[in-house]
């Protein structure tokens, strides 16, 4: 039908190296976030960011101007994205909020469910061998995929969120997407037995609207240039491209 | 006098490139531990390790037989040192109580003082939008220092301490030195006035049994060399060198 031939001509140009996603502004949040205890102490998530780096390396090699917002990692931006580096999930929700309305969103980040409740201004003493502070209080984050989700005139036309799981991958995916408002979800499996968190290769399920996709075990450069052709196709699916 | 002779002789040695440090072992522990919460999230310190990498280089430099026990860094290892790997506080008080016996120990790493009481086997779920964990109890972890620094046959004849202070540095420290049972403590300002953390230049008070040097502002590679020759000077000043 109509929708196969456009996808069709417009995979011909990808091969062709054209810049068939120019014009559309893609942000993508990579990363962990860390969020303080005491100036030397924090809260972590395993996150290398590079699933979310090859992400937008990907996008911006078909054209897209993507903005990179990123937690700590120890990556350079890709060439040709504009990356903004920020800390706490607060941090990264500011500047996630503070850009102009975008066409895409791809929320890859590991953004840190929860923060300590207050952060010490002064680094925390242990006083003897065995003392030990009163126990770590956290407070909910905000949920950065839900709300860039959220029915509203700037929203992105696609919002595309990640989930990394240890167990019932697909289930808890699915009701992912439903949670958040989201359009797909990337679902990673990180149980140990995939052993992907910080590596090279990824195991992968796309969650849509029209169903789950499992992709082949791949490296996170293939994942990346994988879902980019999936942007492409969304975009020439709908009428507007 | 004859001391200051020696140390003379040996520092127009090192000037010459001369392996004065040969055939002394040497441990240099580095970096941040990582604690873990469950397979995604783990309590952190801010450590890049480049200080206690500098230190491991410019040891080796000097010829000596350098064993670098260090936490997750972006860092590679210097030239000619051996690396040994590790996580958590635990990991690397088992890795450097397996070494044979050491002439120096130079402990750098940012050593967590506490880690979570029990790690989950499964990341934990955020089941609703302020759904909160229970606030996360922590227990001691092992004090490599004071474990290295405690009178055994096989103790270093020379342990080194290090400790990041945000107030109060110069007491802190002396105090850590008596507490720890180690001979140096090399004290780092880290106050956000000082602003060092992460950075490429450290603020130094060297304490010894002697009493207190102030070093100059200097990049943690000019801290790295001034230790290395500091600890050379140590061993020209005692009888069997």
């Amino acid at each position: 039908d109509i929708k196969d031939a456009v996808i069709g001509f417009f995979r011909q140009r990808v091969r062709h190296g054209e810049a068939v996603l120019a014009g559309k502004k893609i942000v993508v949040t990579a990363g962990p976030t860390h969020e303080p205890i005491d100036p030397v102490r924090y809260l972590a998530n395993r996150s290398s960011g590079r699933q979310g780096y090859a992400i937008a390396d990907a996008l911006a090699d078909l054209g897209a101007d993507v903005t990179l917002v990123s937690g700590p990692t120890a990556l350079r931006a890709p060439a040709g994205v504009t990356l903004i580096s920020c800390e706490t999930a607060r941090e990264m929700e500011a500047a996630v909020m503070r850009l102009p309305p975008q066409d895409v969103a791809v929320c890859t980040a590991a953004v840190a469910d929860w923060r300590p409740v207050s952060e010490a201004d002064q680094k925390m003493k242990k006083k003897d061998r065995d003392d030990v502070p009163a126990p770590l209080s956290l407070v909910a984050n905000p949920d950065i995929l839900a709300e860039i989700s959220a029915p509203s005139v700037h929203r992105p036309r696609l919002v595309v969120g990640f989930a990394a799981e240890t167990e019932n991958v697909e289930a808890y995916a699915v009701a992912k997407r439903t949670r958040k408002g989201c359009d797909w979800i990337v679902a990673n499996d990180v149980s140990l037995a995939a052993n992907v968190m910080g590596g090279v290769e990824n195991q992968i399920l796309l969650i849509t609207p029209q169903g789950v996709e499992y992709w082949p075990r791949m490296t996170k450069e293939e994942v990346a240039r994988r879902l980019a052709i999936s942007i492409m196709d969304w975009f020439c699916s709908t009428s507007d491209f």
